[in-house]
């Protein structure tokens, strides 16, 4: 990547090449807290079931941009007038729609950055960043917010079918080699329209997005919500719990800055100081591991047991079953691992625990796909497609899971 | 292809290279009825709106050959015995499944050779090869006609997950450039499995099968009834039945000596003799389409201006709607093209016409797809996936359309 | 494809989506002239080796269209200046380049038409095209012929790294499934630039340039002279030379009008006139293989044992050798077929042949293929590449082949 | 991955479906000290430039044996005889040919590491893994250091045409997104011949194997030897050396335990002791880069200032030419960096150097590709193509390169 004054082309496996325009864009790539997103990994610990799947956030965010950019050379070609600045900072937006992201998100969500969402963290990180760029983020952040009067471009940036879940769902399908999820990316972008400002799909697009909508959900339950990636977030989750209990405790655990930081500070609430954002800014799956490496040592057994798990890949079981385990199984469960590893109650809870998975295709009320008919109506894609299977998409499915030990012997 | 020792190779771009067993099934591929497919396009006159898809039933049928081979290795591997003469004899019987197919058969069947399925063919090509053969071809047949005792190996050859359909949607996906259609053929296979004889799909393979179902339905409104593929083919169904009333009338057509002889035979019932066996083996794409290029010069009016309508590409009007057309708007539309054309009423049907459509990606009741759960249990895909949206895959969708000439002025 | 005021899509297998402005480009591709090409297989009869191989002469037509748009767009953003009319015109004249073609060119060329080179009739069509369109052909046949005052146009669509060959080598790689003749199209085009209106590859393209050329002769050996194809078409020759021969001799064969014209006709010298083009754009694949099929059944033993050979698909036997074949071995040949199939001198020839193959991947000379370094210097890149192998590219192979009859017993 | 008896799958975003018999190969994937190659990019920093190219050792080794597997059925199909304890020591071997390899194993090797090459450390861990596996790895030791009978068992580990880097060069191509590297694993394998126990490529392989060569030519000057993650490299190796002398000096950095003991250990000479060995089975990438990332804020001017060069992605510029650099050009540029950094002279040497590269597609001598030609005859590659280009492609090409900080200012 240069700065002259010429395009930056990045070769991607996806799109091929992938042209950078100079300025604000190309200058946002080189800062820092972007850089940082290199060493975040996008599907988390899922390359423990695909190991093919170590792609990052960073490219995932180039990804989106450069479909973003397409998106509105088609809506212009059909007449869209979208303006260069409008351009722009949808660009940047998309850009930078994740950059709050931390290593491992779910996990560090639901353990040691509690309260504080990965979106907020974008927002903050963007106001940070239009301040160092004099304001030239004000449009983007507008956008982003969805506060800007042409609604279709916060849409392309977060809606149903917006760019990040088009490139996402093909990326994360590329890596992890399940081809079946794999979308038809130029042909979702040929069928986008715009009317009223509002962002539209034309009405030959429907069976294109029915098949993006079987796809989504084909990736959800095969591949984001695989047991087996399942059950090693939540060993990860554990290990973050136990860390901050021990250090809560008194205990000093080997660990980089940012994240001995983290595990010192109270929870925030809903949003991060200036000082939690500048250390946050550090902080990558790289802090998360090596800590993780060095704790298969520790002297507590919780901690380092629950370590030697991932990084070892010595992963416990897990069950999945539409209907709630019985608490006599799970009691069972519990009481044979307490005898086996001679540990507490409250400590089982790291080894034996259960919970619910839950998705749905397609979210029936809020920002619904209008399918613009030929004769210019617009209607939902529900209700467009009575003959199709659509509103079975739309329906919420919950499981249970169980998690426990294997090997005990 | 060679006749030596050693294993033939096809380079296919599909599945790269595909490996013909010496023996009886190469010896078919060489045979003359075989060699005839080569000059009939798989997907009639598609490419008229495809224009890559000008592949013949001879590939798809060598295709088809390729991922049997690989099914059955599968379930062999998984514990399912095949012997070698039924492995031989389940690849001939896929191998020939299409061989009755004749010129843009669906043309044909309604217009110069009613009264006889493309089926029936295959079988009395099939019988008559058996002869050639010494009876070689005699389990093909009972796996063929579904009378073998073991029926999955029927239910390979013609069912809801056949290799049939398995490699013509890929093929048909492949070549059309609808990549949408695509589907993953290496994960149907490895979902494969029989108990009892009967085919079945493992458990975790019903992601898959509904994105094969979702898959075929795409491939049917967007290629196989594209309406201009749609509109080409009725219009080549005027032609062969103008020409059969031409010659009825005893007009002599030029037509090869195949064409002639059907365009002069009464109409079979249900099977052909000997004679129109024989004649039916030499005919192919190239006698209809050569017919039409010099037909285009014919005294008769509707005959010569219907072929160029298919020969120059100029394809009338064709609307589809839910409901259907009034007869008032029928009626305008024949007025104006009698008066345009100075035609009779009868003549006014070949250019002004009507018809309905109709698809269901699952059929309900016969044949259904089997699903085997982890724990042995048998039940069909619908009650397998009452989370799923198959239910609605099942439904049949009807549609009209109206043709009429356009650019009238 | 519609005329309606938008552009008009192609789905392409290779390309994905293909946009055709409407106005002169999609109105030359709706003339009949055009449409012909669609029934002109490009790669003559390779699909008796490559099943695959069936696309056309048209298919290949529309995507040099799409890849001269994609050069021209990025040569634009390089900064070279071209017009809308320069544009339009150049795509026009890829559009045609080839619309010269016959069926199995090289074979008529070397029988019932030779004489005429198929560039000459290209240059004919195009003339006449000019005409109907009012002129608007103009400044595309200057492009063609290479008489515009910017070379560069001229080499995009005829040079060593025109979009004809970059179109071809992928086309017909892909349709072969000869995966490795594959070239990286996107590629080849960003490195493409242009330097006092000559055509130039940037120097960071050389490697790009060498593997072009590398597979440009993979494909010349393994696939254009294929020993298969090879033989199939020098049969091809055999049988229009013999058709030739009979209908001079007062026989009447049956074949199309089209066809028994250039039978009949003296053979022309350099160009053909008015009513020998017109009834060239009637001629097509269809008439040629439809002929073949009707002469299976001639009364001259050896037309209807050569076209059994193709139709049947029961090729001689073929073999090629850097050094010539020896006179006794030919002349031994030639007895064994006289004697078995009891024929004279004359004809035995049409069954025991030789002749020599000759390919050269990069000509050193002519219109080499300039490298422009970083500094802004031109020179061939031969001498840019003295570290690589491109000179043992442009070395000139030759082989011979010799073919009889296998099977006789 | 699981234990159980049955076939294991992998998703490969390359080969689609990978399967791993269960039992020793198994057993060594689940090793700890195989799934360290989990946290070892498979091309060091090169993901600097290439953002795809984020794939480990793991999944390389991983694809070997799938190659390795489909290779030996080729052979056997062939008639060679390959027994089932050689065909599971073959595997063997080529999984753990990599295992000895460190984080950014070339920047390690030139520094902290020096002495000890990673093939010596893979034998190691073999010898190791051979013990705890009691002997069960003896034979395929044997064929990795190609002391077994049977030389084309070691030949398919480790030779000019092995399937190590047959997987590379695909699987480096494919997560780049260099499509120009890609190679046609498939035809490679179908080439494959063996001869009294000698690897042979049939002759009608000959232009696989030339465009397999310009290939790997074409992947090393524009991927592995890519400027950008050269200087990348290079840099870490000064980070590295810096650690190392500052480590000797007497100050203590952050590290983790077992980058501290290598900061710390003298060179080793040829061979790891035990512990050293056990220690280097701890160490991966993510102890490298979370010592650089803490190294950012350390005292030493000369560290913190290259890791974050590295960190922050803001990289030296780098020339390259095939003449050495002049001396007062270098001494000019050292002078800069001193007065601007205010540094001692040996400090500069951090910042400012120069080395040379080196490339050579095709070895002439040592492991020649063998040609197997259809009669029987073997003969080298080079002889067997004096035709073709494989003689410039044994030719050593020799580059320079000074790196020194830009915009200082």
């Amino acid at each position: 990547m240069k700065t002259a004054n010429k395009l930056t082309i990045i070769n991607d496996p996806i799109y091929g090449f992938i042209t950078i325009p100079n300025g604000l864009i190309f200058n946002l790539i080189e800062h820092k807290y972007f850089q940082r997103l290199r060493r975040i990994s996008q599907m988390g610990l899922s390359y423990l079931v695909y190991p093919g799947a170590h792609h990052t956030r960073f490219h995932h965010a180039i990804g989106c941009v450069h479909i973003m950019q397409k998106a509105l050379e088609k809506l212009e070609q059909k007449g869209v007038r979208v303006s260069s600045e409008e351009k722009e900072a949808t660009m940047a937006a998309i850009l930078l729609h994740d950059i709050g992201h931390g290593p491992f998100s779910h996990a560090m969500e639901n353990s040691i950055a509690e309260g504080v969402h990965h979106e907020q963290i974008s927002l903050q990180f963007m106001e940070q960043l239009n301040d160092e760029f004099n304001g030239n983020l004000t449009l983007a952040l507008k956008i982003f917010k969805g506060t800007y009067h042409r609604p279709f471009l916060h849409q392309l940036v977060s809606g149903q079918l917006d760019m990040d879940r088009t490139d996402y769902l093909k990326r994360d399908s590329f890596y992890t080699g399940m081809a079946e999820g794999n979308i038809n990316t130029d042909r979702i972008l040929a069928m986008l329209n715009v009317k009223d400002d509002e962002l539209m799909v034309e009405e030959k697009g429907i069976y294109t997005i029915e098949k993006f909508l079987v796809a989504r959900r084909l990736m959800y339950w095969q591949v984001y919500l695989h047991k087996t990636s399942l059950v090693a977030e939540q060993v990860l989750v554990k290990v973050l719990k136990r860390a901050k209990y021990l250090t809560e405790s008194g205990q000093v655990l080997p660990a980089s800055k940012a994240l001995s930081y983290f595990l010192k500070k109270k929870n925030a609430e809903g949003v991060f100081d200036q000082e939690a954002l500048e250390v946050f800014s550090n902080l990558d799956d790289y802090d998360i591991i090596s800590a993780m490496k060095s704790w298969c040592d520790a002297d507590d057994f919780v901690l380092s047991t629950l370590c030697k798990i991932i990084i070892d890949r010595k992963l416990p079981r897990i069950k999945i079953k539409k209907k709630p385990f019985k608490k006599e199984f799970i009691q069972e469960e519990r009481e044979r691992v307490k005898v086996h590893y001679d540990i507490t109650d409250e400590e089982v809870d790291y080894f034996v625990f259960t919970g619910t998975l839950t998705n749905q295709a397609y979210t029936l009320k809020k920002e619904a796909i209008n399918i613009l008919t030929k004769k210019g109506k617009v209607i939902d894609v529900i209700s467009a497609s009575d003959q199709l299977s659509l509103k079975a998409l739309s329906k919420v499915i919950t499981k249970n899971y169980i998690c426990y030990p294997k090997h005990l012997n």
